[in-house]
Formats: C-alpha cells, sequence, structure tokens
C-alpha cells in the first residue's frame, strides 16, 4: 500500500505539466552547454561548465527514477524505445571518464543528451515515428538504387582506377564518387578527367544522372502517392457507417417488391376475379 | 459634419483606381531610383535623385495622411500590420540624415518603399499572407531539422575544430558549414579535407545529407498534403448544403414505412376480417 | 471554280500523311545540316551543305505556299501564330546575306529552323501551348519573387559594391549575382568574401535563400494543385450529365408526395365518412 | 511420360523457396567476388576469386537449365526479356577470354551478374517495368527538351566555339556544356568566361535555364498526375460493380411509374366513371 502510494505520487509528478516544462528547459540549457562548450572559454568558464554537466546529469537521472517510479508495471518501461535510449544516456553519463581516451565518447553523450527533446516532446516523437514508418515502404526503390550504385561503382572501379586512384581506387571510394556525381557537386571535373583517356565516358556518367534521378524521382511520387492514398483512406473511413450506394440500391428495391405485392391486392381486374 | 464630410472625400480618393494606380507607378519610380543610385552617376544626377528622392517621400506622406483621414474610425488603422509598416517606412524617410553615419539606415529604408509594392497591390498581400499561414504548420518539423543540426553541429565542432577552424571553429561556424553541405556547395571538398583525419568521417556528411534531405522531402509533402486537403474541405464545403447519402437512406425509409402503412390498410384480407 | 479546285488540291496535299512526313524529314534534315556546320569541315562539304540550305529553303518556301493556298478563307492563315512564325523564318532565309556582317543573323534563322518540328507536330504544339497557359498563373508569384530579388540586389550592391564589383558593382549585376546563390552554384565563395567586411552578411543569405526557395516551392505546389483541380474539373465535367444527389432526393419527395396522396385516396375511414 | 516427370521435378525445384534464396545468396556472393576484385589483392587472393567465378558460372549455369527443363512449353521460355538477358549473361561467362584484350568485357558481364537480382526478385522486375512504362508518357515532353537543348547547343556552338573550343567546339560538345548548365555545375564560370566577349550571353544562360527546368518541372508534374490518375482509375474500377447514380435514378423512375400506375387503379373517382 504504501509502495503503491509512492507509485501513484510519482505518477502524478510524471504527467505534471510543469515537470515537463522544467525538463525541457533542462535539456535547453543541456543543449547551450553543450554549444558553449565548442567556443574558446577562460578556464574559469570551463569549470563552472564542468559542474552544470554534473548537475544535469543528476536532474536527468532524477527524472528517470521518477519515471521510473510512476510507471504502475515496471517492465512496461522497458518497452518504449525512447525509455531506453534515455536511460542509456543518463546512466552512461554517469560512468566517470578521465580526460584522455574515453572523453570523446564522454562528449558525444553530452551531446546527444539534445536528442532527448525529442523523447520528451509528443509531438516530435510522433514526427520520427512517421518519418520512419514511411522508410519500409521505399525498400525496394533503395535496393534498386543500391544496385544501380554497386553496378556503376563497380564498372568505375574497374575502368578509371588507374586515371585517378584516389576517387575511383576500389569500389567503396567509388561508391563515394559517385555519390558526389549524383548530388552534382564538382561533378565534370570528375567526368572531364575520365574523358581524355576513355573519350565516350560521358555515357556513364549520363546515365548514371539519368537513372538515378528517374530512381530518386520515382522514390519521390512513391511517398506523396501513399500519403494522398492514407488520407483518402483515413476520408473513407470517417464516412465509413454512411449508407452505400448499394444500401440505397436495395432499399429502393425492397421498395419496389413492397409495392408490386400492394399493386397486385390492390389490382382490381384481379379483386373481381 | 464637416470633417465626416471631409473624410468622406477621403475615402472616395482612397478608394479611388486612378490614385491607387498613380501610388503604385510613384512605387515603381521609386524602385526604378533606387536601381539608378547603384550606379556611377554624375554629380547632376545625383542631385537630380536626391531631389526626387524627397519628391516621393512627400508624395509617400500626403497618400498615408489620406488613407488615414479616409479611415471612419482611426484605430482601425493601426490594427493592419500593413498600414503600420507604410507608417514606420514614411515616417523615418522624413528623418533628416547627415552623410556619414545613419546614411546607411537612409538607405535600407528607401529601398525597404519598394516592399510597399506588397502593401498596396491586394494580390501580393494576399499571397504573402497565405505564404506567412503555412510557416507555423511545418513548425515541428523545422524545429526537428534545427535539433539535427544542432547535434551534428556539435559533434563537428568538437571533432573537426583543430582540422579547420574556419569550417568548424565554434557551433554557429558548424552550423554555417553544415548548412552549405546541405545546399551541396562544395561539399566534397569539406569532406576531404576531414576525411584525412578521421577516415570514416564520409559516415557524418552522408547520414546527415540522408536526414535532412529526408526532413526536407517531408516538409515539401506535408505543405503539398495540406494544400491539397484545404482544396477538398472546400469543395466539400460547396456542396455541403446537398442531401446526403444519410438524408436519401432516411427519406427511402420514411417512404418505405408509408407504403407498408398503406399495404395493411388496403389489405384486402384485412378488409375482410 | 478552277481557284477552288486548286485550292481542294492543295488542301489534299496539306492533309497528305506522306506530305507532312516528307515535310517532319525535311526539318530533321536541316536540323542535322545545323549541327555538321559547328564542325571544322572541308571546303567541299561547306560548299555542299550552302547547297542544301538554299535546297531546303526552297522545300520550306513551297511548303508554306502549299499550306497558303490550300485554306480556304486566306485571313485565318495569319490568324494562327505559328503560320506567321513558319512564314517569317522562311521568308527572311530567303533573303541573300553576304558573308560579313548578317551572316550571323542568316545562321541564327537557319537553327530557329528546327523549331519548325514544334509548328509541325500537332502533339508537341499542344504540349508548348499548355506550358505557355500555364505561366500567367504564376504571375503574382512570379512578381512577388522579382520584389524579393530587387529587394535584395539594392542592398547588396549598395553594401557590398566597394568588396566586389565585379559581384556586386550595381543592381543588374547583383541581380545576375543573386541568381548565382539562388543556384547554389559557389555561393559561400561570394558569402565568405562579404563575411570579411561585414561578419553578419551571412543573415543576408540565409534569408534570401530561404525566401527564393520558400516562393520557389509555393509556385511548384501552385502549379501541381492548379494541374489537380484541372484533373477533378474534367472528371466532374465527365459526370456531368448524371443525375445529382439534389436531383435524386427532389424525385424521392416527388414520389412520396404521390404516395401520401394515395394513401389519403385509399384510406378506409375517409370512404367511410 | 519421362522427360515430363523430369519436368515437373526441375517445375518443382525452380519453384522452391530454398532453391530461389540459394540463387539470390549465390548472386549476392558475386557482387561481394566484383567488389573484392577492386581492391589491390595479393596473388593468392586472386586465385582464389578466380576459382570463385568459375564456381559462380557454373551454378548460375546449372540454375538456368534448370529453369528452361522446368519450362512445359520450351519456346515460352525465351519469351520473357529476362529469360533471355539471364541466358546471355550466363553463357557468355563461359567463353573463356585471354587476360589481355577481351579481358574487359569478361568483367563487364561479370559485374552486370548483379543486375540478375532484378530477374530474381520479382518486387523489382515489377519495380523496374512500372520505371519503363512511366518513360514513353514522357515521351513527347523529352523530344521538346531535347529540341531546347539542340537549338542552344547549336547557338553555343555558333559563337562562342572561338571564345573556349573545349566547352563550345562543336555541337555534340555543346550539347554536354549546356547538361552541365542545367545541372548548375560551375555554370557561372562557363558564363562568366563568354560575357567577357559578348556582354549580354547572361541572357542565353538564363533563358536555358528557364526554359529547362519549366520542362522538367512540367515532366515531374506529368508523372505525378498520371499516377495519381491511375490511382483513382484503379479506385474507381474497385467500385465499378456498386450501382451509379444513373442506376438509383432508372430505379426510383420506374417505382414512380408503378405508384402512378397504382394511384389510377385506386383512383375512387375512376372507379366511379
Amino acid at each position: 500500500m504504501n509502495t503503491s502510494g509512492l507509485q501513484q505520487r510519482f505518477l502524478a509528478l510524471r504527467s505534471n505539466k510543469g515537470f515537463e516544462l522544467f525538463v525541457v528547459g533542462v535539456i535547453l540549457f543541456s543543449a547551450i552547454v553543450v554549444g558553449a562548450k565548442t567556443y574558446d572559454l577562460p578556464p574559469t568558464m570551463l569549470s563552472v561548465i564542468a559542474w552544470l554537466d554534473h548537475f544535469i546529469t543528476v536532474i536527468f537521472l532524477v527524472e528517470i527514477i521518477v519515471r521510473f517510479l510512476g510507471e504502475a508495471d515496471k517492465r512496461n518501461f522497458f518497452k518504449s524505445g525512447w525509455n531506453i535510449f534515455d536511460t542509456i544516456i543518463v546512466v552512461a553519463s554517469l560512468v566517470p571518464v578521465d580526460e584522455s581516451e574515453m572523453a570523446f565518447i564522454g562528449r558525444l553523450l553530452r551531446i546527444f543528451r539534445v536528442l532527448r527533446m525529442v523523447s520528451i516532446i509528443p509531438e516530435l516523437r510522433v514526427l520520427l515515428n512517421s518519418l520512419l514508418k514511411a522508410l519500409p515502404q521505399l525498400g525496394y526503390v533503395m535496393l534498386l538504387m543500391f544496385i544501380i550504385f554497386y553496378i556503376y561503382a563497380a564498372i568505375g572501379a574497374t575502368l578509371f582506377a588507374p586515371i585517378n586512384p584516389e576517387l575511383w581506387g576500389d569500389i567503396s571510394i567509388s561508391l563515394l564518387t559517385l555519390f558526389r556525381v549524383m548530388t552534382f557537386e564538382d561533378w565534370t571535373d570528375v567526368m572531364y578527367e575520365t574523358m581524355t583517356v576513355y573519350g565516350l565516358s560521358w555515357i556513364y556518367y549520363l546515365t548514371f544522372i539519368f537513372l538515378t534521378a528517374f530512381a530518386f524521382l520515382n522514390m519521390v511520387i512513391g511517398i506523396v502517392v501513399s500519403v494522398i492514398e492514407k488520407e483518402n483512406a483515413m476520408e473513407e473511413a470517417a464516412h465509413s457507417t454512411d449508407p452505400t450506394m448499394v444500401d440505397l440500391h436495395n432499399e429502393i428495391k425492397e421498395l419496389k417488391a413492397m409495392v408490386a405485392q400492394m399493386a397486385q391486392l390492390n389490382d382490381p381486374n384481379k379483386g373481381q376475379s
């Protein structure tokens, strides 16, 4: 009974709007601290920031504990990916790091704290989920695109490696070069270089650009169409309790049958017979 | 009565098509003057232009006064953002500026006069309003995009600052560099430089490009879908007085009830009973 | 009668599929000749090409005359913009040009002959017309975009002219530079240069990019929506002879009135009274 | 009977899910081998790879034979473009190539084996077919775009060839340069160079960019609209067995006729007459 009472109190705290705003404020503040650290700062400021870092870590720890204790069924807590993400970020921040080798990981962790903004604000969480949901739909288009990239990279690495090993040395470098060509970033420099050896290599670049642009276009159109379809489906669902044309048709048919039967009953000729 | 008569006359002048066209003409002329000032001109021309500047300022002042006096309820005048904008631009032009320090602000003010084109032509005003209305809708996507930018900028400033302080010196410079990467402007130069130290830093750039491109795509699709939805809603509203399927259904049901009742009345068996 | 007979014969020739294909063939051939002239050719080839040029001109002249004579009402001939275009191109080709000064115009004329492909193939004509029809719709967005460009160019020419007169010398050069910035072509070079003097000038570039990208996006969405609207209107028009919900509603109401009247007539109570 | 039994067994093998997965695995493995060959490898690895190449070729050969023997009507086998593609790739791999001249073709063939992924995975085959089906629809827009390119290339080669023969030497080089301008790749460098001779040549570039961007935009919109149309057509087809408004209208009309007839029969006045 005592534990349950405490849990209720933590749940109330967790759902408290003020508490949420306070946590958002702390995350924002941690983002500013992360940003501040990238500037050249006097030692006094650095020690202040180090202290603030600890302070933020403690607040985050308290917040996670509150949220964990506020959960009625503790097992549900770790069913949410966001809770796991938050816990890892906070717990990992607690591990003391010496300035030498692990310092970089410690810094990254503090940067990833900004991502907690997404886990706290529900609208951002919904947005990110809907973005992630759209990805698998595009799976096959992306596979096709990767096959195009892979084949062109293999051809490029086979033909152009002796011309410029920095751009075409092996298949992974070639994949990066082709991505660069796809973004149109100085792609003519890449092309003119290979054209001095293979005069017809413009065919390679132009077909690649056309194929990827076309596949990319299809991906975009695919997303647009699937979004519009979803919209239509939702609208249709909203009207799904309305009677359909088929319903109306059946009703009218029944009515006709009723009138026809009545007409037979009332037929004076029949009455006389 | 006298004031009201004057107000009516000013209202009539303000609504006069010729007056509006004259003001549009003066704005166009002020735009040409603004453009002319950017060329190297002989001193005679400069003094002519200075005189024209004063002339345009006076006309704009007169126009604002006419519009103000033409307003029945003076308090309504300053409820329109465009009226406030016009008044500030015109009044600020009246302040005499010496050639030394405030000259730049005076020049800017004269350039912003061209924006009065938007405040005068109703179609442009409507267009701009609809553009501004579309912005808040995208609020969360833009917040998400900023979080992505901020995290990548923090990582970039932490890792790459020693490699090239001009591109990655602190978080604000890194944000600008990332915007440059997003526009694909010489992004490979930025990448190849950091790859000499961190061989795997291409992962940083590619994930950034994918994330921002994907978020941007979603923003565009969001606008398209919301515009199409609005279209559909307007079309539906246009048909909203039409009877719905439900109405038809109910009518047919009532009709059936009537026929059923009639059939009962006419039933010869019942008549005989 | 004789003239009419001739006109009929020319009309038949003009409508002949073989004749059309022959003219398309000659245009294609003239395109190849135009392309061939850009290569370094031996004198023999050049004289052959000069002869071919005359030959093509004569065929085009004959074709225009056939089409003109085939027209029943000669005044209708010049009501089509394409006929006027064809006539100008052909007649202007007849004017002999000496090799010195007018040679360039003569060459251009021969290049524009390739455009006759559009005037001959009906599908291309329809396509171009629909493209041109879409333009005025976008009038106000383009005006707004021009105002944005003009204001930014005026500010740029005022502030940055001393930094780099080649990019910001006067308002027309600045407009070209801004178009370059909009296409993201080496825009950071332009920005970094002005940032050495005005440290905050990145605001100028970023706001410009956002404004133009946003206006451009709106233009694209405007076209998409108007195209979809047109589609919907066409589909609705195809169903416009179908009875509407209102029609059905009225029919059912009439039916109900009929049944109600019948019920009154048949009412046994009323019959007994 | 014996052959038919064998054919049945091969058909069963071919349709076996495990067999398909095995073939996909071999193709994936061949892709990895193709990629590995682009790296600098020790001689031992190279001989292993050569052996793996033979191994993959043999498996592909067996697979093609299985699929061919599994076909009931052998003539149908070569009616599928994918089967022909697979057979050519596999048979051509069997031809022994000496390391000198034909080696390149042999390498290309091994790269194209990766494309077999598309011929094996049905979803990719469907996707590619739908991409290819979308192309001819765009035929006329692409023809119009080519005409624009050709005319601009002819003008460019005529005017700018003496300025920079490497970019404008003849019409085919000019076409490549214009494609570069369309992708905004260092297009201002190209423009500034010609502007030193022809000050107004920016008109050439700007009109070209506007025309191609506009035509490209139209192409994209064309695809979007045609995809949406197809969606609508499919949805309409799904409801095509539903009664239409016209059907309902006719039913109600018939019903009215029945009631009217009944009313006439029941009319007491008529009965009295």
